[in-house]
């Protein structure tokens, strides 16, 4: 493990120096070698496919884990995408000049080396390995288990593409060991070889990560999203985002997991909402205000603050807006939360005072995505603080220097 | 200490919500109550000094420790810059409409709650405490024991400037114990009410929260700084750089610690400039190549790597400018290192390749600092790579969030 932090540092200072146009057309050959080795990497998933259904994965992590020539397609595509988007190294992000004459600026520069943690789904490791490269970065991929084979020859594609174009190939590496404490060492940073690590995957992943990492965690939690209606609502609207929120896919992070109806408008609206929900085939599960409008399940403390990831929407009644960010504040996980309503006072009000990483008015929060911020792909959605937040991009995968130009001064 | 983090998270709201014109004339009182303070103030570091001098506290440390009248009316007007400083929240950083008519916008606004964690400088508890409501966030401020009287003293005055103008006094708050199991609270986060820990102090205390920290850290690591004079060097510019760059404060983390010299120029310059630095009373330790040129004492391997912050100077002959960015690439910590020479292109060539936070060329690396960047004022200088690098003021101390303006749009 120690030898891939060394081989990613050395191959860091190339990637870093090499053009723009270097990295676009590696990127392009890369998109090219994924076409050119299909058979290889289906046949690796095929694999990967027949051992975890022997192991008894469940249908829904083998179907994240099947890859078939359009979902290999879709990952060239993607990649090629990348290959397409602007190059934001070396990007002058303020210019002054100090009394003193000293000319400063802050450029944009690669973070380094990227340690990615992710599970089942392979075409991680392309997208991943693609948007690193787009900024200027190294990675180590540590990729589940389940899609190894996979995984493998997807970096080997990858990694024929940034041999063509003479960049070193150990700026995509993948662990080759499936071992747990391959992932204690990256989380250790390998001896100040991995500058972040990004953890890919479900709660307790993540939680092991912010637990063990002694290196900064881009960490994506998971999406406690809300949708509330507010007493200027439109209905039509209301009911067309509630639908696409929750139902569109439930599996998502930016799913919506609770419905907050305001007291004043719930008499009215929520049997039409809840009827089209039913309809579709979503459970509810209301607090006491709005079982006594609409027959459903009892929500408990508990799902208040639970991620479903399945066609189940909790449901509270309101008092208003203050009341309404007051919930999202205590249950929400700073992820993507919605105000639907026609009163631009109230919606200003909710999109100020809510601090998620995205907040919307009359838009669905499946939108909580990279590709649709116009991202060109997403590495995962920040929910912490610092550094990155929301969808995070090429972007996300860089840091700044400031570089300062004299002419001899001394300070005083 | 729990109760602590519960009272700044309440805190967080109003602070966050309030206007620029509020916060700034909190601090423009917060200056006053620490003018009208100043005999209280004075009184409790009389005794702090009595206490650490009788505990045998080292002179420099005691005169860190000391306030006068001169020292605490610069404080107040140190907090009074900040009064007068721009206010960042709110700023719309980038703006953009997406094809199916998302308007969208990343907006600037306070991380939360962050906690400082320093050694002996009673003038940090002001201006940490400023730069934290500047950029809309509550601070939690654990100092040193020998401080803890005139740290007290101060925050009492902070607490009353905020009282003042109706905002929380919780928004700062000092840990009133010296107890170190309460740093270990702050680490682990007091239950997620802590959003970022900044430590500034010596290399044993940046290590421990290194170590334990459980929330984001931004990190002030060490300066090991690096004056690399060119074989294009002009000679004049040489060496008053390198005296002031060693010299004007050796005991700063911008004080260079190592220079280097090109082996085309040194026969000639190096001379010279050992001869300036003695004179002043700098001790040289060299390579065998340096000690051939002229007589020093020997610098072994941990001399590149030690941050003296005494007048010491290592000193290495390099090959040229790859040599030069190789040395500071091993032994560097990333913080500050310049270039002297008047040849653009090498210039140019040092100022891409040094991945640190701050690069210079003709400027001495004293000027890092965020008083010298325009800044006002630092809560440190990072050496990570993530969120803020370099002299970090109040714009380190924010985040964003996406605000996403929609018209009932619903994801395909």
């Amino acid at each position: 493990m120690l030898a891939l932090g060394q081989r990613a540092r050395q191959a860091a200072k190339a990637v870093r120096e090499a053009s723009a146009e270097t990295r676009s057309a590696a990127l392009a050959a890369m998109a090219r070698h994924i076409r050119a080795a299909a058979p290889t990497i289906l046949a690796a998933n095929g694999e990967d496919m027949a051992r975890s259904q022997a192991e008894g994965l469940s249908p829904a992590m083998l179907d994240r884990l099947k890859l078939d020539p359009a979902r290999l397609e879709a990952m060239a595509a993607a990649v090629e995408d990348v290959a397409g988007q602007a190059d934001l190294l070396g990007e002058v992000m303020v210019d002054w000049t100090r009394p003193n004459g000293l000319h400063m600026q802050r450029v944009r520069i690669p973070i380094g080396v990227i340690g990615i943690i992710y599970e089942s789904r392979p075409n991680v490791t392309a997208d991943a390995g693609a948007l690193c490269l787009r900024s200027g970065n190294c990675v180590i991929l540590r990729g589940g288990s389940d899609a190894i084979g996979s995984s493998m020859a997807i970096t080997e594609a990858l990694r024929a593409g940034l041999s063509e174009v003479g960049l070193p190939e150990d700026a995509i590496q993948l662990v080759p060991t499936t071992d747990r404490a391959a992932v204690g060492a990256m989380l250790a940073g390998l001896e100040g070889a991995i500058d972040m690590i990004i953890p890919r995957g479900g709660k307790s992943l993540v939680a092991r990560v912010q637990n063990e990492a002694r290196v900064p965690v881009l960490s994506h939690l998971e999406g406690i999203c809300h949708t509330y209606i507010h007493q200027a609502a439109d209905p039509d609207k209301a009911e067309a985002l509630i639908l696409n929120a929750k139902l569109r896919r439930t599996g998502v992070c930016g799913a919506t997991e609770t419905m907050l109806v305001d007291a004043a408008i719930a008499p009215s609206l929520l049997p039409r909402l809840a009827a089209a929900l039913i309809a579709k085939g979503c459970e509810l599960r209301g607090d006491a205000a709005a079982r006594a409008i609409v027959a459903m399940g009892e929500a408990n403390e508990q799902d208040w603050s639970t991620e479903y990831l399945a066609p189940i929407l909790s449901v509270a009644i309101v008092a208003g807006i203050d009341a309404a960010v007051a919930h999202i504040g205590r249950y929400g996980s700073g992820h993507t939360d919605c105000i639907v309503t026609e009163d631009a006072v109230a919606a200003e009000r909710f999109l100020h005072e809510v601090d998620s990483a995205i907040v919307l008015v009359n838009a669905s929060t499946q939108y909580a995505d990279g590709g649709e911020f116009g991202f060109g792909g997403e590495i995962g959605i920040g929910t912490g603080r610092l550094h990155a937040r929301g969808p995070v991009g090429a972007e996300g995968l860089t840091t700044y220097k400031y570089v300062v130009r004299g002419t001899g001064q001394t300070r005083p």
